[in-house]
């Protein structure tokens, strides 16, 4: 696609009224205090260079809302920067950027397209607007506070390798490839707990950040990470799962007597100190050489 | 760098408070109604691979400033999306950010840095956030309106020029590399014009781009563009000064009865109908074969 068939076809997507139509290199949002967060997806980093361009727009923008699910945030909105890749992929990422926003009622606001020179790196942005956050802070977190996450852990990484495979389970390739913002647990939770982050480099690297933004340290007891039954067919143990990123659950700290009011499982503990303790069956065990995935590491 | 000395770096920036010293995947903006924009520049596109890596950090936050300039916005805050480049370019490119940021009173929000595939294009995004503005789109022109624009036209166009070149004047390589966002002028007229945009990628191409938003047609005398005395010593004409991009100075529509407040230029004026007219000296002449820059066009 030329960039005016690109931006035509783009006005054809759900729009933000500050978005006049795309006609303005500016959009005008009116809701109140915001939350803004902003993801890059690059090419043979975050995606493989044959996933679906339907998902690789799906989980641009998904992440991007596990940011704002992580402040308890309603979406607003979402402003792209997407390099034109040509030929059908225009099209499919169109219909999976359609689709992700119509799924979690999520408006465009902007955005920016660009060429590519022959053979670019395909490199894309989202920045995300939320508002009516209660937008509790990553370094909330205090000693004693119990430490829980949504759904399971590792369907993300066991994803990963189901592509690269070339075959596995549905349901684990479709955790990798179209992971789905946790927006209605956030908004529940959000006004209760201390903290809060989604997982997105692996359960292990973002509780020890959460417990260093705290100035605490962390407990994680790995035989309480729910893994899911695919994941465990897949032969993924705890430890594995819980260094894999691309998971984005939620993982909140909370005062230790209290019940999250959506379904999820207590994992460890913050405590007074520094770094990560790993347990197993109570008794502690050595950490592993990674505990996620770190950019430029 | 690693993507936690780039982190650490960013946190000696003029931080937004909503930032939360960058401890956050999200971040907290209160200042009223927005005005968002992004914008992206590709290596081999929109830089040169020798251009410094401190003058594309100034370019990538200054064209964004440049739309919230056109909104008359008073400039809140950026996020950044970097991809870390290895050695010293992300200290250059920090560098260039806190000169741009402390240049304009830009505080940083929050941003994403990833790391790239070995060889992979240089593709970096930044979405500017403002306040506070009065907000003329770009679809507001008027029938009978004067067209204004700040400035000289072609600096930028002739300093990419000399770029390619090697040598020339400093004022354009300057234009080039570090345009100059023209908020103060943003913010006077603003709530006197009835439309306005910068002009990133040519006068004749905004140009028409605001009559076409406006549903009206324009009328640009090409004796009236105003030419630094740089750009006339390096030979560059009306016309290719006209249709280069790379300006960032404002155009705006406003009433013909209005005087700017500011150091403007008149260069023509809307009129029912549809599409650009050029004149010379008063007579019609042919329209160029490009009006402008336009991606994947």
């Amino acid at each position: 696609m030329t960039e005016s068939e690109f931006l035509n076809a783009l006005r054809r997507l759900p729009l933000h009224p500050g978005a006049r139509g795309l006609l303005d290199d500016a959009a005008l949002v009116d809701a109140g205090p915001l939350v803004l967060t902003t993801d890059t997806l690059v090419g043979g980093v975050h995606f493989l260079p044959d996933d679906p361009a339907e998902d690789v727009a799906w989980k641009l923008v998904a992440v991007s809302l596990s940011d704002l699910a992580a402040k308890g945030a309603r979406p607003e909105g979402v402003l792209l920067n997407y390099p034109l890749a040509g030929g059908e992929a225009d099209a499919r990422f169109l219909a999976g950027l359609d689709a992700v926003l119509r799924r979690f009622d999520v408006l465009l606001i902007g955005g920016d397209t660009v060429s590519l020179p022959p053979n670019g790196t395909r490199v894309l942005s989202v920045t995300a607007i939320g508002a009516d956050a209660a937008a509790p802070p990553r370094s909330g977190g205090r000693a004693g506070d119990s430490l829980w996450v949504t759904g399971t852990i590792g369907n993300g990484g066991a994803g990963l390798a189901v592509a690269r495979a070339g075959e596995g389970p549905a349901a684990l390739l479709s955790a990798y490839r179209r992971p789905w913002p946790r927006l209605a647990e956030g908004r529940a939770v959000a006004p209760h707990v201390h903290a809060m982050a989604d997982i997105s480099d692996g359960l292990l690297i973002d509780a020890t950040r959460m417990a260093s933004a705290s100035g605490l340290g962390v407990t994680i007891a790995l035989d309480s990470v729910p893994l899911s039954p695919e994941v465990r067919d897949w032969g993924m143990g705890a430890m594995e799962a819980a260094t894999a990123g691309d998971d984005y659950e939620l993982l909140f700290a909370a005062a230790a007597d209290w019940v999250p009011p959506v379904a999820a499982t207590r994992v460890g503990s913050l405590q007074a100190g520094a770094g990560l303790t790993l347990t197993d069956g109570g008794v502690p065990v050595a950490l592993p050489a990674q505990l996620g995935f770190q950019h430029g590491g």
